[in-house]
């Protein structure tokens, strides 16, 4: 069932098979802002064979328009259509599902990217960079124009940011507590650090309740807003992933066939072991042994 | 069974039932720097008729010293060794039971109180206020003298305190995991704000695992040192608080018995309600009304 793409022949009839490739970012393509060895090569080997790409990444602190410059940066080519980021979920799912007001704002603990996103839909926002001074213990006032509080990674996180979250979530009748992804950690430096599912954890044990949602992969809101995006073909779609608790969840939940690449946060004993009851359709080392002549 | 102390000659037979009071102080005698009406004179009172006091607090912010100085301020008479914290707890749990060796340190997310009450143990630290700045994103470097990571509520945590906790939990053998106390929130400032146990939350998610030790109400620990510091016998002892899910519980699995206050974070009406399993063995609205005339 689990399949190692091994020979070149292996991988030729695996990109045959699909039209449409997901792609999940860090851990895939690159590490922080170290991109893999082949990996320009094998996506160019995608597009010179018309496949449809798409670029799903839980990661919630770039906008997809600050995210396409490292695309180019990296040399690989990229349109902003193409990337969805758990911010941009984020902000459609407020505007589309919740149908948020537009005399409310949304209290931000996370980074630029929601900001960003919320701006583009139309969404008034506070916080975020601007309270990522230190706490000075004074009380926090009230607020009664947030609607929302929204929770991604944000590296600059503080008491004072989680204060004002929590005392608009229990003061503010309605309020929404939306978190952006809950990976629990992210790869950085050859290493792991905390992620946005941690940097939620404190409101969610202040307040002793899960988020109203949550946007990013295993949760299937982006995947359905790429189906319904691009209306392609389930059967001919597959996700490319590192991690199995998200990108390959992602996948079984949505219900098409999935790789596992074993550069990121998921060794090959992890995957291939009897515990582990998340198994991809295909495992391969790197995304970058695509493009390998 | 639950008997509320309404009348003064039902309260006069409660203090003349026990001989030992072990008391929560905020929410009991004070609010953050308010102290409630009557806490003078009701105090004076047990020290009139010699009974015998302990403060049992999960504030770790401050060492005892500083705390007695908080009592002082008051004008409550109180002495060092009737002073329970749980940085206390957490020191000297960390010598006397974990036996920490003296050539390793702890790595604290914190503040004061848990450094100064590491340092009158003889236990060497970092962390805490030398980090307080903001994270610049650079890699965690490995620290293989960090031989524990003790949590407790930091009102200047940042992502480089949870980016090192983590990296040492994750990169140093054996590296112990110790929460001073889980309190989800505590009242300041007439609302509530996020507690260590939020605070906390994030190293759980990350690690996926629980603390390797919690020292704060409801856990016993603090209770068993008072009881062997003291040789005090529990049927003539008390704990008296605020708190249903740490006080009165901590209480409740001691074996001894409870005065709830409805000065702190315990509503009457949650207390009277059915769904309430923890039930206290007495309530009164106020510690203050012991010392009325």
């Amino acid at each position: 069932m689990l399949q190692y793409l091994k020979t070149k022949e292996e991988r030729e009839a695996f990109i045959d098979k699909y039209d449409n490739f997901l792609f999940d970012c860090d851990g895939v393509l690159w590490e922080g802002n170290r991109m893999f060895d082949g990996v320009r090569e094998s996506m160019k080997l995608l597009r010179e064979k018309g496949k449809h790409v798409c670029f799903v990444t839980n990661n919630s602190t770039k906008s997809r328009k600050s995210y396409l410059k490292k695309f180019e940066d990296f040399g690989i080519e990229a349109k902003i259509e193409e990337i969805f980021t758990s911010a941009f979920a984020t902000a459609t799912y407020l505007k589309n599902v919740l149908k948020f007001p537009t005399d409310k704002k949304v209290y931000i603990i996370g980074m630029k990217g929601i900001k960003e996103e919320l701006a583009l839909e139309g969404i008034q926002s506070c916080g975020a960079e601007e309270d990522s001074g230190l706490f000075d213990n004074d009380p926090v006032p009230d607020d009664k124009d947030v609607g929302a509080v929204v929770v991604g990674l944000d590296t600059q996180v503080n008491y004072k940011k989680y204060s004002k979250g929590f005392a608009y979530l229990t003061r503010n009748p309605g309020c929404y507590f939306i978190v952006t992804n809950e990976d629990s950690t992210f790869p950085q430096h050859g290493s792991f650090y905390p992620g946005a599912g941690a940097i939620a954890a404190p409101l969610i044990t202040a307040l002793d309740r899960r988020p109203d949602a949550v946007l990013g992969k295993p949760a299937l809101n982006m995947l359905e807003a790429i189906f319904a995006e691009y209306k392609i073909d389930p059967s001919k779609t597959v996700m490319i992933g590192d991690r199995l608790n998200t990108d390959i969840e992602f996948g079984l939940n949505g219900g098409i066939d999935t790789l596992c690449v074993l550069t990121g946060v998921t060794t090959k004993d992890e995957l291939l072991s009897e515990e582990n009851k998340v198994k991809s359709t295909y495992y391969i080392n790197g995304f970058g042994d695509f493009g390998q002549k």
